[in-house]
Formats: structure tokens, sequence, C-alpha cells
């Protein structure tokens, strides 16, 4: 059994190889029409999704799978709309491939610039929400890049009836059906095919929980772009214009919990804690938030439980705030280096050189001066769509885009130089 | 005994994550002053490194090293200068630390931009070549990351010498003397343990022979930035002009022979080839170089050998070279697509649309139409120094300097926004 699931995924990333060369140097309106006709597919087959997914969704009441799960699995026809306008919006992006930068003339009288082009084969690997299965398939698309996807067993009716949309899309737009593939078994050894096929796969895009994204990157020998902990933090300075940092403090713990962008760790400068702590702690408090503070903090508000130091580690994903007052910027800074998970980390600060200091050395991937870490998100920086946020340093930081799935290569223009 | 060694590879990646953190901050004329000071030390040593190096070659010959080797391994009173004159030429670069590009303003009226920052710890595993050591730690340094060096074992006595001038360089500038650990142990569990540890260590940069960079990047669990093969072709396209392509092949092979942008493979299309390769082959033979050719080629040219089957994907890195026949564009694209290593290949042609499909099909770290493969040097592209040459797709394509020593974070300037 395990030697046919080898040679099944091998099958598939030979197929994936050859359909990227091809999709590589596909037009942009080429590979725009199969979004498109993608789209219109899942609009007409909307009654068969959502039929299939009433399998997953049995399937996965019978297994007993928690309701949150459920809920991520279920496709709705909202949400069915909601992939085909995604597909949509993908197509109306602007195309990366082909983008020539910096080409400049060298002593030697070659041309030398850089042009943007695909990775090849994205491998994603992804749970029950069956959308990713579209929204994945349309960026590699459109970042010219064969996809080979793996959801979860729980989403597999949906996923192949999606897969099935997208296979009339590609069809209808003449393009190979293997530019994208989603894996037909639900057998686990497909995974760790998949993440050591580096002769076929160029990189692996983990979505899901952190179990997931530890065991892909521990095993793979395919590079993989992940996400791993969002430990995010809103350091509040001393020198904060109070009404700011009241906005800002309470839209990144409260606009919605359980994202990783979410703020789990507060941190106030000590001399403006009393000015905006217990008002903080009350908004919190009405919101429903559980804080969790240093000793400080407990003495200068009320209902607070002491935070152990696990808690400035955690992320919650949940109403829970771990608060901790700060000598100051440097103290932050410290803070910040031994426990941030490098994501999002924002300063609410009015002092320039504090600003300046906060943006160089904090090492996060998104970092932020009076803005809510809320913001950390492909769409709000204009991406245009999201494949994940990396928490990675190499190759792409932060919101990956189209731009992520893509890397730059050198090209020389000359007129029969040669080198002295 | 492989405890300690665990042990003290911890302690080293420890202190090269503290150094790393003041290094990041530094601002550019520290980093300036520590190159030019080491660069002074290494020239007031000069006597002290040539005796150091004197007992790594007396031990070497001792040991029955190849010529080869001990030629790498030597230093010269040139080659301490030219070590030098690189960490002087590196410290006039332009600092490639904090630069900020890319800021708009987003509908929600935050502006984003991305600043370039360092990656962190560099570890570098290179083999014999004393000048790594000072060429890897000069480029580590200007680019804002600590580096972890890990020489050869015949070289260490050297290495440690140049360290000592290294080190002599970080403290005159006030910069932590752990910016630049030169691993002090031979033992080669220090290699396993420097790859494995993720926590400390942000990429590894092996450079040497392949089986060494095929190890390191098959055990590695820390991302790796590696150069595995380079079979570089030229393609003489039928409407090519013969003066340049005779220019282009004949210097792409013969300028040096042991580089990895040599080319090695020449792809001719037939209607062509009775015009250039005859008087190319007499060229070649007249330089020493060893022809092997498709059986077309041997028709057309006396002293050539038939190529087998192995000779498409070889590294000869020798004065010998296959020669092929090929239709035209379309099959020469196969070709590449089934034997090129992705470093460097060369189209020679008049024709616009050959020249510019070239371009944007092969995939290749540099593409090139009418310059010989020899370009593709840090040097020549204008990165001003080179780390090596990266045959992978992520991150960083063919020559790497500082910028591909950097990745980029975002950056988020509001007013106090918040998230709707």
């Amino acid at each position: 059994m395990h030697h046919d699931i080898s040679e099944y995924m091998h099958t598939v990333g030979r197929q994936a190889g050859e359909a990227a060369r091809i999709l590589s140097r596909t037009e942009t309106r080429g590979k725009d029409l199969a979004l498109l006709k993608t789209a219109a597919a899942i609009e007409d087959n909307k009654a068969h999704l959502l039929s299939e997914n009433g399998k997953d969704m049995e399937a996965g009441e019978h297994r007993g799978l928690e309701p949150a799960l459920l809920d991520r699995l279920e496709l709705t026809d909202r949400r069915i709309q909601s992939m085909a306008d995604g597909l949509r919006q993908v197509a109306a992006l602007t195309d990366p491939v082909g983008e020539i930068s910096d080409l400049t003339y060298r002593p030697s009288g070659i041309q030398v610039g850089r042009m943007r082009v695909p990775l090849g084969v994205v491998g994603i690997i992804y749970e029950s929400r069956p959308n990713v299965t579209a929204d994945a398939a349309a960026l590699c698309l459109k970042s010219g890049n064969a996809c080979i996807l793996r959801g979860g067993s729980e989403a597999i009716h949906s996923n192949r009836a999606i897969a099935e949309c997208i296979r009339r899309g590609l069809q209808q737009a003449g393009l190979p059906e293997h530019c994208v593939q989603v894996i037909e078994t639900t057998d686990r050894a497909a995974v760790g095919e998949l993440i050591r096929m580096e002769q076929y796969v160029d990189v692996i895009v983990p979505r899901g929980g952190k179990s997931l994204i530890e065991r892909v990157s521990h095993e793979a020998q395919v590079p993989v772009i992940k996400h791993l902990d969002g430990i995010c933090h809103v350091y509040i300075d001393d020198k904060a214009d109070i009404d700011k940092a009241l906005a800002v403090a309470f839209n990144a713990k409260t606009q919605r919990y359980g994202t990783c962008n979410t703020m789990e760790t507060l941190l106030v400068a000590g001399p403006i804690a009393p000015s905006v702590l217990p008002q903080l702690a009350d908004q919190y408090r009405r919101a429903g938030v559980e804080l969790r503070g240093c000793p400080k903090t407990c003495e200068l508000i009320t209902d607070c439980r002491p935070a152990t130091d696990d808690d400035w580690n955690m992320e919650y994903l949940a109403p829970i705030l771990s608060i901790r007052i700060v000598d100051g910027l440097e103290a932050a800074l410290d803070h910040l280096y031994k426990h941030s998970s490098a994501h999002t980390d924002a300063i609410v600060t009015e002092d320039y050189s504090r600003a300046r200091r906060f943006l160089r050395e904090v090492d996060s991937s998104s970092v932020m001066v009076n803005a809510s870490t809320r913001f950390a998100d492909g769409f709000e920086y204009g991406l245009g769509a999201e494949i994940g946020i990396s928490t990675d340093k190499l190759h792409a930081r932060g919101p990956v885009g189209l731009e992520g799935l893509t890397s730059l290569k050198y090209i020389v223009l000359g007129d029969g130089h040669i080198r002295e």
C-alpha cells in the first residue's frame, strides 16, 4: 500500500512539473481566463458543491468533530459565492510574472537586470476549510506555479467537487489540467511523500494548526514557508497620545480574538500606566476579556489575575490578555526580544526618536507605530490576496501574496560580450 | 565528548544571537570601522598569518593533501593583501540595512512599506581556503548579521589567526567580539550541531564540494542557501551572428575551466552548425579542449569523441566540452529543461522573439542573450562582493551579495488607526 502511495505521489509530482513548465510561459490572459471560468463553474455547481459538502458534514458529525471544526468545514451559499468572488479578485490582480527590474548597464557593457519568475511547483497542506482549495489554487495559478493541494480528509468530498470546477476552468482556458492537482487519497503517507519530493516540489506551504506546521517543517526536505506563533504585542510608551493608545490597544485585542495578528500581551510604560490602564481594563472587562497582569498591573487594576511566566509566551487566540508594566522603551524591547514570536508588534508613541528606534530594532515580520496589530493582513497591505502569513526570515516575511510565490532570476543582455 | 561539543555549539549560538541583536542596530559607520580596522590588523600581522598558515601547510603535506588542495590552503603575501583589500571594498559598499521601500498610503489611512533587515545569525561551512574567513565575515558584518564560521580542519591555524585579526577589528570599533565566531574545534560533530540549531541560526551557507553541500542540505533543520551543480549551456541559434557566436562560445568554455559558470554543453542549431562548428572546434582544439559530440556533431568535426548519455549531465570543471546539434530553439529549450542545472544558460541570436522567449522560458538563476556565461558573478553584476552563487529558487537565486543576507519586514505607520 505504501509503495502505491509513493508511486501515486511521484506521478502527481512529475505531472505538476510538466504543467509548471507550460504555465510559467502562459500569458496573463490565459491564466485569468482559467480563473474566471473556474469562478463561473463554481457558481454553476452550487447545488453539487453543497451536496458533496453535506457528505463531509455528515461524516464529520458521525465522527464527532468539534463544532468549531464543523463550522470551518461547512459550505454555505454565501461561502461558495465568496470563493467565486475571490477567484475573480485574483484574476483582477497584476500578474507579477516576467516583470523586469533594475536593468542597468555594467562597466563591461552587459546589461544586468532581474526578472520575476514562478517558483515552479507549490505544495499546500491544509485542514478542514474547503475554500482554501479554490483560494490557494487561484494564487498559485496567477503566479504561474503548478500546485499540489492536500486538504484534510474530513473535507475530501468538498475538495474533490471544487477541484472538478477548477479542472473545468483550466480546460476551458486551454491550460493543462495538472496545473492544479488535488490529492485524491486520504492516506497520511501522501503528506510524507509530498514534503520529501525535492525533485518535483519547490516549496511547501502548510496551513493549519501548530502541530501540523511543526511536523511538516521538521520532516520536510523541500523548503517550507510557514506560519508558527502569533504572539503579538502593543507597547504603550509614556509619550503616547492617550486616546490613540486606548483605541489601538482595545482594537488590537478585541476586534477578533482567534486571529494570529491579535494582541496577546500589552506592555505599558510605568509613568503612563495609571492614566491608561484603569480605563482600558474597564473597556476590556465590558468586552469580556480576562486580564492577567504583572504584580504592578494587579495593583493598579481590579479583577486582574496574576500572570505566570507562561503567560508571556502564550498565544491565547481567546479573550484573554496579559499585561505587563515596564520601565520604558528599553525594557519593552527586551521583553519583545525574549517573548515576541516575531509576527507583529506595535508601539504607541508621539516620540519621533522612539518610533524610529522601535521600527528598526524590533525583529518582527510587521512592526507598527500607532496602528492596531490587526492590520497585519495581505488585504490591508494591498497584496490583493494572501496565501498565509510567514513568520520565517528567509524569502517571505509577513503576509504572503503573489510576490511571495515568485522569485527573481538574473537576466543578462549583451551583444557578443565576453569576459576578459 | 559529544555532549561537550553540543554544549560548546549552543554557547556559540547563544552568543551569536546576542551579538546579532546589537549588530542589527549598529550604524553603518560602526560596521565600516570594524572592517577597516580588521583590514589594518591583517596587514599588520602578515608575518604571523604566514607562519600560522605554514603550520597548516606542513600538516597538510604530512597528511598527503592533493596539490590543488594545498594550493587553495596556502596564504601568500599577495593573498593576504587581497583579503585586506576585500575588507575595504565591503566597507565601501552601500549598507542595505534599514532601507525602506514601497511606503504607500492604503485606503484605511495607514502607510505600509518594507524595511530591509539582517537575517540574524548566518552559519558558514567551508573548506580549505582561509580567505573565506575574512570574506564571509565581512559580508555578514556589513549586512548586520552575526556569523558562525566553520572552516576546514586543515586550515585551523590560519583561520584562528585571521579570526584574531577580526576580533581586534571588532574591538577597536566597539562591537561585540561574538559578531564573528570561528569554531575552535575540528570535531565534525560541530557541523551537525550548527545545522540543527534552529533556535540560534537563521541560515546556513555551505561552500565547498558537492558532497559537503548535499550532506549539509540533507541534514539541516536550519534553512540553507546552497550552490549545487553548474551545468551551464550556450545555445547558438540559427539566427545567430557568427562572430558573436564564436566569441561567446569560446569564452564561455575557455576563459576558466574550473568555475561553476563555465559552459559544459554547447547546443547548436542544425542549420548554422556547418558555419560555426568546424571553426569553433579548431579553436577549442588549439586551446586543448577535449570535444564530445552527438552523432551529427561527430560527422561535422574531426577529433570528436561520441558523447554518452552521461555527458549531458556532467559538470566537467575541466577542458572538456559536450556538443549537441539540435533542430532549433524548441529542441534547445527541451534539452535545457532536462539537463540544465538551473545555474546559467545563454542564447546567441539576433532574433528578437527568440531572445525574448529564451529569457522568459529558461528557468535558470542567470539567463543570457549574446553574452558569455562567465559573466554570472557577483562582481560582474555589480553586487560588489559575493558570498556564493545560489542554485536555489527560494529567497536568493544566482550570485548572492549583501542583499541575499537580508530580508524585508513590513512597517506600518499610523496615527491611532484601528481596524474596522
